[in-house]
C-alpha cells in the first residue's frame, strides 16, 4: 500500500509518499512544490494543483492523507491556509482517490511520540524512521509524517528511539534504516 | 468584454457572466454550483474546481473577478471558505484568465448605492439593472454584482433607483431592461 501524505502551504506544500510492505513501511519519495511569493494568488493555487495533480500521476498512491487544521493564528491566515488546502484536496479527488485526515497531535504522536513534539523533532524521527541520509525540509517532514502514521494506524507501531505513545511500544532492536517495523493492532 | 463573476462556497458557488458592449451591460448567462452536504470535502471541492473550469469554457470571460474576503465568523468558517476559494480561483488562472479582487463594498455601493446594502437589495438590483425575469439566487445575485461592478470600473455608472454611492450618479431616464448605462470615468 503506497500512501501519499501532503502538506499544504500557499508559498511551500510539503508532499512524501511511503509504501508499507507488510509490516515495513519504506521511504519511496518527498520534496516540496515552492510558489513565488511574486506570481499572482490564482496562479500560485493553479500551479499547487497541477504539481499536486503530478505527483499523484507519477506516484499513483493508494491512498492520500493531510492534516486536519483546527486552529489557525487568525481568519487571515486561516483563509490563505484554506486556499492552498482546498486545491490540493481538489487535485486529489479529481484524480479518484480517497483523501484521510488526522489530526496533528495523533501524526505527532505517531512519529515523535508526543503529540506536542516541535517541528525540529518530528523532521529528526522522520529521517531515523525512514533511514534518510539527510533531514526533509519542514513541510516535507510533516507531510512524511502524516504517511508514515496513516501507514501503522491499524497496526501497532514499533518505533526505535520514539517515546512510549499512546498505542506504540519500544521494540528492543532498532529497525534496519529505510523501514520502520508494525505489529498488528491487538 | 464578457466577465465572469464568481461568488464561491463550499456548498452553493454562485457565478455570474456579464457582456459589456460599448456604454451597455447584458446579462449572458447565471446560476449556482450546489455540493450535496453528504459528499466529502475533497470530492466537493474537486466538483467546485471542475464547474468552474466548465463555465469559463462554456462562456469564454476576458475576465473573472471575485470578492476579496476580509472577514469571516470565525477561523473554521474562513478555512472552510478559504477552500472553496481557493479551487475557484485556481480553475480560473489554469485556463489561463486573470482575476480580479473587489471590494464586497464596492460592489455593493455599484449595485445597491450603498457599502451596506442587504442581501435582498442586491438580489432586487441585479434583476432591475439587468432585466431579469425573477431575481437570481443569493449566492449567483453576488457574482453578477461582482461582474457589473468590475464592467463600469473604469466607467462612471448611471444607476436607475440605486442610491447615490461613490463615484455613481443618478441618470434622469431609465435605461431599458437588460442594460444598463455607462458613461466615461472622468
Amino acid at each position: 500500500m503506497r500512501i501519499l501524505g501532503i502538506d499544504p502551504g500557499s508559498l511551500v506544500t510539503g508532499y512524501g509518499v511511503v509504501e508499507r510492505r507488510g509490516a515495513d513501511v519504506h521511504h519511496v519519495a518527498h520534496g516540496t512544490l515552492r510558489q513565488p511569493r511574486t506570481a499572482p494568488l490564482a496562479t500560485r493555487l493553479a500551479a499547487i494543483h497541477a504539481g499536486v495533480a503530478e505527483i499523484v500521476r507519477i506516484h499513483r498512491p493508494d491512498l492520500v492523507v493531510v492534516e486536519q487544521v483546527f486552529v489557525a493564528a487568525n481568519v487571515r491566515a486561516a483563509l490563505v491556509l484554506g486556499q492552498a488546502r482546498g486545491v490540493a484536496l481538489a487535485a486529489v479527488a479529481a484524480a479518484g482517490l480517497l483523501v484521510d485526515e488526522l489530526s496533528p497531535q495523533e501524526v505527532k504522536r505517531a512519529v515523535a511520540g508526543s503529540g506536542a513534539a516541535q517541528k525540529q523533532q518530528v523532521q529528526r524521527m522522520v529521517q531515523r524512521l525512514l533511514g534518510l541520509a539527510v533531514a526533509p525540509a519542514e513541510d516535507a517532514a510533516d507531510a512524511l509524517a502524516a504517511a508514515l502514521c496513516r501507514a501503522h494506524r491499524s497496526a501497532l507501531l514499533t518505533l526505535p528511539g520514539a517515546g512510549p505513545g499512546r498505542g506504540g511500544r519500544r521494540s528492543g532492536t532498532r529497525p534496519r534504516a529505510g523501514r520502520f517495523v508494525l505489529r498488528s493492532a491487538r
